[in-house]
């Protein structure tokens, strides 16, 4: 049996779909050091500990905090609050900080201007899994199993951090993919805001006219192409906020195909229609290959 | 048992997805009436006569077509030409026709300007199922299963043929719903041909940026969300060829709640977004519950 515990202690702050996951399955694969958890929901923490999950049951007093991991699990805008927090409990100097957040540089920019201490500790990461619901009940084991982790390192990481970081996403079961913070930025607003904002306006849009029969004469694609729009307002909204300038410009972006599209319609032009509907079909289909 | 056999002879027009999994449905039931299909690819005739899921092997020799229902499972804006193919094969007077289209206004137009005689034959309707793969190959005797066929009579239809056409789409195993024609092309305008429309715009605009990397750092969601860019671009082209006044309204719904939320993101108003997210959420989660 492989050694399981890589630190003494794990310390996870914000027990939603994400920070419960992890408690989740550091508790399958009997991780052999201690796990607490806060949550500003004291009945999320003393639920979490009823279930074996953590250790404490209180945010306040949380000893053995040495030789710990810190993982930050809360909405984006809530992650300096949650910060000042962790450092109230005055955590040994034996610790390493990351994250589960949806979006870096923000991050980065509150440790660069304003902990500068914690920054050289702090390896910025983000596992590209999660769900539209939300909170411990509908958090899993398996929710990283196979899915990829981002890591972020940035110039005063420690080598030696970041390892440590990318084994701990491994202990979980998500494969590990490096990328700055700026670029993770760039394009998970592409990949991963824009198709929220999407979703969101599409669903909008829909009930606007349709109010709650939205979805009596759908086959389904539309329930899955809503899904997201379904997704923790707090969660979100953070998102759009703190990675603005990026998703603006792929709603930019996205208007211009979308315009494109528009007018080969309004032209009723079929050959530059098929060439179109062709073209991402082919593109799309060979890259799902390759992913 | 019960009785399977309504029609002494069904006619399907078109062995694609649609086609291919009426013929497979009525196989799979062991319906007592005979099942003939045509196709423009022979080929696919010859496959599907092997597979015992028609009769005949060819385009042009059918016998037996009294007491016959006819459906159109073909791209829209080549349902004249199966037509006039079907007429050249002489039916006998004792036949209806349907179709599983996807817009239906044309279609109406269509008969009610050069054939009028099998207008009052021709009870539309269209099976609320599908995928975004195509052909006899991808198709399947549960397509239909506790699905919605949109049955749209007009004017001059028998309420018995409307009758006939209710029971024949129960026999494959979905419910059903009437709307006009012109009700129906504006729902789908908004609840499948506008979804369709931003997925291509979507796809086309993260493929311009990361061409085969795109779904690289995507965690699934990104996959549902442009699976329907990978449907059939002949099917597409003419659905939205055919459906263009409604969809091209419902693109300009969209892009004004696109607009709104790009406002509320652009001045970082949290407040604004929220109320904005959590009634979406609210309004999607109550309804996707009542259907």
């Amino acid at each position: 049996m492989s050694e399981t515990k890589d630190f003494n202690n794990i310390l996870i702050v914000g027990l939603g779909l994400i920070g419960g996951s992890i408690a989740k399955k550091l508790k399958d694969i009997s991780y052999s050091g201690k796990v607490f958890g806060l949550d500003k929901d004291i009945d999320i923490v003393k639920k979490a500990n009823q279930d074996l999950l953590i250790t404490n049951d209180n945010n306040i007093h949380i000893d053995s905090l040495d030789e710990l991991l810190v993982i930050f699990c809360t909405p984006v805008l809530s992650f300096k609050e949650a910060l000042e927090l962790v450092l109230t409990l005055k955590p040994s100097d034996e610790v390493i900080f990351t994250d589960t957040l949806s979006t870096k540089s923000q991050i980065l920019k509150i440790l660069s201007e304003e902990f500068i201490a914690v920054k050289d500790k702090f390896v910025l990461s983000h596992p590209i899994a999660g769900s539209e619901k939300s909170g411990l009940n509908n958090s899993k084991k398996e929710l990283f199993d196979n899915k990829v982790s981002v890591i972020s390192p940035h110039e005063t990481n420690d080598l030696k951090d970041i390892d440590r970081i990318i084994k701990f996403w491994n202990q979980l079961g998500s494969k590990t993919k490096i990328l700055s913070a700026n670029d993770h930025d760039v394009i998970f607003a592409k990949t991963s805001h824009l198709p929220h904002v999407i979703s969101y306006a599409l669903t909008q849009s829909l009930f606007s006219t349709f109010h709650e029969k939205t979805f009596e004469f759908s086959g389904g694609s539309l329930e899955d192409y809503t899904r997201i729009a379904s997704s923790d307002p707090i969660m979100w909204k953070d998102i759009l906020v703190s990675n603005k300038k990026n998703i603006i410009n792929s709603i930019g972006d996205f208007e211009e195909g979308l315009k494109q599209l528009k007018h080969l319609i309004e032209n009723q032009d079929e050959d530059g229609l098929v060439t179109y509907l062709e073209q991402i079909k082919v593109l799309r289909d060979n890259s799902i290959d390759k992913n």
